[in-house]
């Protein structure tokens, strides 16, 4: 199955001269979305993962399966005062402005070893903003997962994410 | 397993003489969220469910494993301008004032079975919500998934929605 053809892309969103990548055309379609689990589970199931960590809210929906299905726990990164308990921040860069993220404090713990994913790999900013989230707990180790990685953007914090072992599964 | 003990309550969240359902310690907890999908797709695997329609965001969690389960589709029910292509939308009341959600308007057809699940029956205006949406695509058949029912309140919203077959899994 190609899976890049499930994903619809608009032109011109949210901003002039953006191509937005839509994976809803993916996850309806139930076996492009099952494929999309599968390889993700089929990367990591010998890694020992303990923990999916989920960015809001797109991170949620295949995180969730694919925590089910490596028999992990599942920890949600929400925006900030979204999360009704103690938690630990992180600020990332936007193109005006900036952002917080958080997850709550008892979300890990040292014996964890966790897989940070989200649907999207565009800046890093956020993937970078979670890693920091989650290195706070001091885990065992930490891998991620994108379904989509805009391969066009290079900067330094993606620099800084590549000696984490990162899979892939569509590349623009 | 009981369910409720993984389930952590919070005095006076988001206000005063509220307690709020945290069940981010349900879903780190490996075996509770392995049961709560279990538990849910048991109930609707002979349903012949086409479409989980999960709401923004904590519903994505667990509808993004129960649509893996059923060999569904999965759609997300958005706050209203997250969604990139054309949508439907229905306002919902709020304690003071009001606010819209939203789903593609080609999320469904009429060939669909659609099974609507959230985190959290309250009030039931979000629910009543989403069902509206899932209406105006003329599915097939409409079936409701919580993991809390907040049995205390009732109101005449709450019986809208009863004359659905609903699966909940934790009362208050």
């Amino acid at each position: 199955m190609n899976l890049k053809e499930t994903i619809r892309e608009i032109p011109d969103y949210p901003e002039k001269g953006i191509s937005f990548k839509d994976i809803t055309t993916m996850l309806k379609d139930s076996e492009a979305f099952k494929e999309v689990v599968n390889q993700v589970h089929e990367n990591f199931r010998d890694k020992g993962i303990t923990k999916i960590v989920s960015l809001e809210s797109r991170g949620f929906i295949v995180g969730g399966a694919v925590a089910y299905l490596l028999d992990a726990g599942f920890v949600p990164v929400r925006k900030k005062g979204k999360l009704p308990a103690e938690t630990v921040t992180e600020s990332y860069e936007l193109e005006y402005g900036s952002d917080q993220i958080e997850m709550h404090l008892d979300a890990l713990t040292e014996d964890d070893v966790v897989l940070i994913h989200d649907d999207l790999l565009a800046t890093g900013g956020t993937a970078l903003a979670a890693l920091n989230l989650v290195e706070k707990m001091k885990v065992k180790k930490v891998y991620f997962s994108f379904i989509c990685d805009l391969k066009f953007i290079s900067n330094g914090k993606k620099d800084q994410l590549s000696k984490y072992e990162t899979h892939t599964l569509v590349e623009y």
